[in-house]
């Protein structure tokens, strides 16, 4: 889960009693939101609504990379390139079922780099 | 309004000169995002068109808590968790006709939880 | 491009090693986003795709200002009124192929008015 490798990666949040916590992907076919984190269904049905909803087929003039080149820049923006999260305590103030997702657009994406950024006192 | 109530939480924005205010809400079936806060059709359309293009009944994998929990899911990335909004003298810097919408995306969702952060000099 | 109006507005941005810039847009009826900013056929797509899934045709309840004014609300909120950047020695910490979008989601909208706040160290 990308919630834990971004809390490894960032001891820092420990030290804050209140601040923010900010997350950024550095591509445009690829996304970061916030949803459920338990059940891994959720995942599945992002997958196939958001295919449904953004077709490969309604003659896009963005094609040169492929049919899903054009939908994966579409989705990014629907979803977003960050979120930001409160930090209380030492801790990420997410709600009970809340974690992060990071939401591959692309059919071979290749690695992805994330920017973490933590702020607060 | 939530943004009414953001407001009154948070008198510690009237001491800020140049700023931000972080709105994020602990849940992952409803969500926050800025639309016009006058005319109260806006929300309505807001409702019957994301009830539209986030259908019910399209064979959702992740269905135990009824129909209306997968679209709630989806909606709520859609629209976001967390708006982030400038300080200025003391006060949102909202344009005119902008507002704090809290989108309830579930049929009985109960209250809802958010977390307001300000920072800024 | 509203990259490199942002960039030329702040030059406090070159003397932070590390922080974020905040862009937020004044209005309800256009957005910000992040998307890839070479092939300018990809803005010619976002905007064929968003006239389809968010039509002006569907008995809208507010249709005062005119067929284009619930949808251009509905994108403003789908895509969102703010991006958050972050800084890494003096300059936004883009992915090669990212850049602002400015997207004006009326027929007529006229001059829009754009908020820009960066703090680091």
């Amino acid at each position: 889960m990308v919630t834990s490798e971004v809390i490894h990666a960032m001891p820092q949040i420990k030290e804050i009693q209140t601040g923010i916590c900010h997350v950024f992907i550095q591509h445009t076919s690829a996304s970061i939101t916030i949803n459920e984190n338990a059940d891994p269904t959720v995942r599945k049905d992002f997958e196939m609504y958001f295919n449904k909803v953004v077709p490969e087929n309604i003659n896009y003039v963005h094609d040169d990379e492929g049919s899903d080149d054009m939908p994966a820049h579409l989705k990014a923006s629907m979803l977003g390139s960050s979120v930001t999260i409160p930090i209380h305590n030492g801790r990420l103030a997410f709600g009970t079922w809340q974690g992060i997702y990071l939401c591959e657009h692309r059919d071979h994406g290749g690695a992805r780099d994330i920017i973490v950024t933590v702020w607060g006192v």
